[in-house]
């Protein structure tokens, strides 16, 4: 899913500061298959606009480009600079930022029930509907990558090397960040750490590239699908747990397997249940569990407030708990100068034409690919 | 409440090695009144003995006293130490112990289940019952303190200063320790923090007490009983909330009064509604909420998991995150020497003969006490 930061791909000199016709992937309703549209995105900017409905909409949050142009004011910057879009933006000069215990900025945090820019409320996409009346296109994440061209504010472009290939680059907007991030940032995991995830999908994939990375002693894995523990391998996983197997609950299978419980676990189905088995499975006295998995349900957190007692504890993580702009650059550069064996690649089980973006999304559904990158 | 580690008080030479009739207080069932009896006390060593019954058994878990005389093998402690037990003991030598994220030793740590001593399973104490017949008598968390002798495993006696006052360092068996010990260690409080204590009692007071040590700008404190609020004064709390009195939910009442909330909260009253209260009171982004109330009902914890993903944290804490025999000594030579200026006498309200021991759980159930120091 390769768009870009701050305006759109190439051609600057004759698209700069006016607006640009492109093709994008809109969403009309909440279930809605995407349509390819023609929109207008306008220049960077500032816009007064006061927003009620949420549709139509450009969604899609990963993706990696080239910078079009950028808006008056931003200096870190420039037309051509190769970005990284991130949902979970970073402004450097709020308290958030200025912290050093949080990645969530005051302004430019994840907010999936925002759809407009966090900067000035406004949408830089308008589309002509059905009736042949123009109508506005809202934001979606701070992002909205399902377009040839996007905005984006400044604080949520992430400049990396020139010569990073974008088609993995992508991979940082959200799924390797996470995972990634998760296990070094919020859990610190260290040479000999002991390492329970649960759900292989990208995210936990993710987490058990970065505990290999890091030199893990143990990363099991655990999923209801086997077929999933052929990549797992790939990605650092040494153990699995087929969890529909198990004649007793997992926990109990991982504190056996482990001399009393995992140092880390980490929870990435969004089931309640798993969540509950994650935190188990922890050693009592240090184990840490970390939720990454998005809980849809209203159901309160499974966890009796006498059970902290026994030394176990567990945190959320927001994109990995990276300071976006901060620190993804640095990564980029290692892994360019070969210092970082990231398994990029790993992640990546399609190729396929912006236009099929629909299909990708079947795949993704049907448990048949990681993650499909869309190429314009 | 004075008694001792590992034997008990004075005349070593005549008992030393010997059982020793003295008084106590027995508890026979679960809600009698205690009632003072004539038991013996075993010397320390081994026993085998296996227990079924949990009466009748002498309670009590916050004392100091000085040793009687120790068992074989014991080299870190001699008759005529001043000594402070503690219930969440620390062998030095376990995977725990040795761990610098915990301070639940494998062996002694506290459990209210358990009705004999750690080491070997068996009792010290026996009494003879109405029928004339002699039983044992069980012991309470590794303590068993309502008795002018008891016996302790070494891993729950620490070896204090030799000319701390007994009478104040009885209060770090539990309570001081747990609450300074919670603003200190669990929260790390530092100058310039802002704190919130839910509910008064002597834990909650300990814990504005450690947060004022160590210079935090602000101790807000919470209660239903407005006149608790002046002892709070005296122990570092600079706001109040009469949570009664709110028209609003008390964590929007200190958000507003902090700028987004505290950095820390404190839950000391065992509510779960409060929990959640507690929870939402801190700053998002690095509020960390520590849970310190006996919560008995069966209620799971009232968050989503969810919010966790608002970087506020959550976790609980066993005596303060003290390593008691490795860090007490220390605080207490602290104390002795006048570089600490720790409020031990604020937490006396009364003084009495140990006689009057069910006259000071009056007090106590009735609020109008926060530590009765009885006297042998
Ligand atoms: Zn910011
Ligand atoms: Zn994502
Ligand atoms: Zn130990
Ligand atoms: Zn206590």
């Amino acid at each position: 899913m390769a768009s870009n930061g701050n305006g759109s791909l190439a051609n600057g000199a004759s698209t700069r500061g006016k607006p640009i016709k492109c093709k994008a992937a809109v969403a009309w309703g909440p279930s809605e298959p995407l349509t390819m549209e023609e929109v207008e995105v306008a220049p960077p900017g500032r816009l007064e606009n006061e927003l009620q409905s949420k549709f139509p909409r450009i969604l899609g949050h990963e993706a990696a480009g080239v910078v079009e142009s950028v808006g008056e004011g931003v200096e870190d910057l420039a037309a051509g600079d190769h970005v990284v879009p991130i949902f979970n933006g970073e402004c450097g000069a709020c308290a958030y930022c200025e912290s050093d215990k949080t990645n969530l900025c005051g302004t430019y945090r994840v907010n999936p029930f925002k759809s407009t820019m966090a900067s000035d409320g406004g949408t830089r996409f308008s589309v002509v509907d059905g009736t042949g009346e123009r109508r506005p296109v809202y934001h979606f994440l701070n992002t909205s990558t399902f377009a040839e061209y996007t905005v984006l504010d400044a604080a949520c472009a992430v400049k990396v090397h020139p010569k990073a290939p974008l088609d993995k680059m992508c991979l940082l907007s959200c799924g390797i960040s996470t995972g990634v991030g998760a296990a070094w940032n919020t859990a610190n995991i260290n040479t000999g750490s002991t390492v329970a995830v649960f759900g292989l999908g990208a995210v936990g994939l993710a987490v058990a590239e970065g505990a290999r990375l890091r030199g893990a002693a143990r990363i099991i894995g655990i999923d209801i699908n086997s077929e999933k523990f052929t990549k797992g391998k790939e990605m650092g996983v040494t153990d699995f747990i087929d969890s529909k197997a198990c004649d007793k609950p997992v926990h109990e299978v991982i504190r056996e397997m482990t001399d009393g419980g995992v140092d880390c676990s980490f929870e990435c189905t969004g089931i309640n249940d798993v969540l509950r088995e994650a935190f188990l499975s922890t050693h009592d006295g240090w184990g840490l569990t970390v939720i990454l998995g998005i809980h849809a349900t209203p159901k309160m957190m499974p966890l009796h407030p006498m059970e902290l007692f026994d030394g176990r504890r567990i945190t959320g993580c927001v994109f990995g708990d990276f300071k976006g702009k901060s620190q993804l650059p640095d990564l980029v550069d290692k892994f360019m100068n070969g210092r970082l064996n990231l398994n990029f690649d790993g992640f990546i089980t399609h190729n396929m034409s912006f236009s099929d973006i629909n299909k990708a999304f079947q795949l993704l559904e049907e448990g048949k690919s990681l993650r499909s990158v869309l190429h314009f």
